[in-house]
């Protein structure tokens, strides 16, 4: 499989962990979407919404988009370990979680959102990471309004097997580190991130973790 | 089943559509998105993620949150007719689709983040409007580049039986009819939005099919 991807991006992050908690290897070819990459007609060939990730099963074969879509693939064609429970209310809830921070948080801090709010409204490097804090903070107070008081929360978001809630959660606080927001008030949210991070499967998919990572960057490189 | 929704809701849309297709009936309890009863403790009480739509499938049970959980969910539970392909690719062709409209493009122009533009950068009310249209945009020319190319396109998003995808691109028609995108520049994208709309199931979730809806608004009312 080849995972067109980004060091830094978290939805290509979420693959990467998806994959590894499958056991599955890909090779990943960079886009550097700080340059622009994305643009390009050679990657728009591959993937017209000019987005990472974009993951190509066999050689030939389109390629798959969205995140969150390629990770219910995922879930389908190698269904062990699975990511969501077997009932259908368990499966609502966590999906519902993961798009809590693959919906409603990630697409407000993405580089084409950060750069029209410097192009139109004159955002500075702080305001726009003022910005995105804002909505972090947002999306880890919606997470740990349900995780702190919901029963099915365990170690992991739902229960005591990381799943594809945890891949989300765990992506919100790559954000948070990338932004520089502490978790603190958000304990629960705190608690399974932590977790999450003694798996190696979603270590190595950190940001700061891939080849591409410079040894210590800003967060507009 | 209860429906927390409110009028304007494009993610609220969404889950009005797949109900009526799958032929299920709801009350829908409205929500006032614009003068903040999403942020009341009775309505965190139902989802602490302070956003509708919430569904309630049965009385007492938790209120089940995230417009594409909800769809996964009905489809899982209730599954004629079918929202999804039967092929794993397909169906993560379908769910990309869906995304791009549910997670790429419609978070840009919720309220919260309207709010947000003008607190922060005090954009009035056009430049609000300008960076919602532009989005809207954007998610059109990524759904236009999918659907020109890709031979699964047929009289809908992906064969000639409407699903999720175009549950999604029919609420991105929605969102540009309220905030006053002409489609025309993406064929594809208007032709499926029109086609679908001579279906009651979708024609009638429209925000402007709601009772809350004001006989002429503005999209700031």
């Amino acid at each position: 499989m080849i995972l067109y991807g980004f060091w830094r991006s978290i939805a290509t992050m979420r693959v990467r962990t998806g994959l590894a908690l499958k056991g599955l290897a890909a090779d990943e070819l960079p886009v550097d979407l700080l340059r622009g990459d994305q643009f390009e007609e050679s990657f728009r060939a591959v993937n017209p919404a000019r987005a990472v990730p974009a993951l190509v099963p066999v050689e030939g074969a389109p390629a798959l988009f969205q995140s969150m879509a390629i990770l219910e693939w995922l879930e389908e064609t190698h269904p062990q370990p699975p990511f969501l429970p077997h009932d259908a209310a368990g499966r609502a809830r966590v999906r519902g979680l993961a798009l809590i921070a693959a919906a409603d948080t990630h697409p407000l801090s993405v580089p084409r959102v950060r750069s029209e709010l410097a192009q139109r409204f004159g955002a500075d490097e702080r305001a726009v990471q003022n910005w995105v804090q804002h909505f972090i903070m947002e999306g880890a107070t919606s997470l740990e309004g349900h995780l702190c008081r919901e029963a099915e929360t365990g170690e992991f978001c739902h229960g005591n097997v990381s799943g594809l809630a945890d891949i989300c959660l765990f992506s919100l606080k790559a954000q948070a580190d990338m932004f520089e927001v502490d978790l603190t008030p958000w304990p629960t949210v705190r608690r399974i991130a932590a977790r999450c991070a003694e798996i190696e499967a979603f270590a190595s998919s950190h940001p700061t973790r891939q080849p591409g990572a410079p040894h210590r960057h800003s967060v507009f490189p």
